[in-house]
């Protein structure tokens, strides 16, 4: 192969915004929420609501830290509350007894994707408002991705499904 | 919805050992390997190669490094080209003027992902082994992804097109 390395390519356009949101509670690693505001920005996502600190390392988030909303809240549960009533699926990434394969999972293009906590993962009040679940498999040790890496996952098939 | 959260589910096995391997360069962090080995780790990926430092922080890392092997090598062209001998198609996660949109690339089970280096990505003596690149389109600032962030999407997409 003859490739030529070609360095920030022209950014992929958007037919039009995208309309997912991610929906993040307080996180043990304020690292996590800064690594998430990068990977939103790159993906095209505008806006975060945590009800963790909403500060962020610009070293860690780069230029996503200047394109990503992020809007600070009290508690998660009327937030997804409110985002349903304005037409959003809730889904959690969580494994439940009732969670599907992401997969085989078709996302709804306005959706709020619910992180779970790192090391509590989706409380039980957040559950009963959340639409559907979807989990990721886990094929060796140590049995679970760190959350921005299964945040990752989660964008990118969204990103997928829903490429321009 | 009423689902219930089930904390490590068990884990999904695999038919066969995972053949994808992971060829890294000397990293700009060292944070960044020690995140790759928990993605690899959970994974199902027994084996990353890279000529930078092998060691790992387990804080980061977890479990994940007790279950994948680091080889340290000199220089990573002469493990490629070794790599395709041994039958491995090696994919550079690069963008280049040749390279398959992520979304569209069909992966061969026995795949050698290179990643490129934080700043300077896949080097041109590199790049002259590598039999297909592959490229994931960003969407917005701060126009390129973390490399782990890149990393946990190439080895999402082999997973999701290898599921068992």
């Amino acid at each position: 192969m003859c490739a030529v390395h070609v360095r920030h390519k022209p950014l992929t356009s958007l037919s039009k915004p995208r309309q997912l949101v991610l929906v993040v509670p307080a996180l043990k690693s304020q690292v996590n929420l800064s690594r998430m505001v990068r990977l939103a920005g790159c993906a095209g996502i505008t806006r975060i609501i945590t009800s963790g600190p909403s500060k962020v390392d610009p070293k860690i988030a780069r230029d996503g830290a200047d394109h990503v909303t992020i809007e600070k809240r009290r508690s998660l549960v009327p937030v997804l509350k409110n985002l349903k009533q304005d037409g959003y699926r809730i889904v959690g990434l969580e494994q439940t007894d009732d969670s599907h394969l992401i997969y085989e999972y078709r996302y709804q293009a306005k959706t709020a994707l619910l992180i779970g906590h790192e090391r509590h993962g989706i409380t039980d009040e957040e559950l009963a408002v959340v639409d559907d679940c979807i989990e990721i498999p886990v094929y060796g040790m140590p049995f679970s991705y760190n959350v921005v890496t299964a945040t990752t996952m989660g964008v990118y098939e969204y990103c997928r499904q829903f490429p321009k």
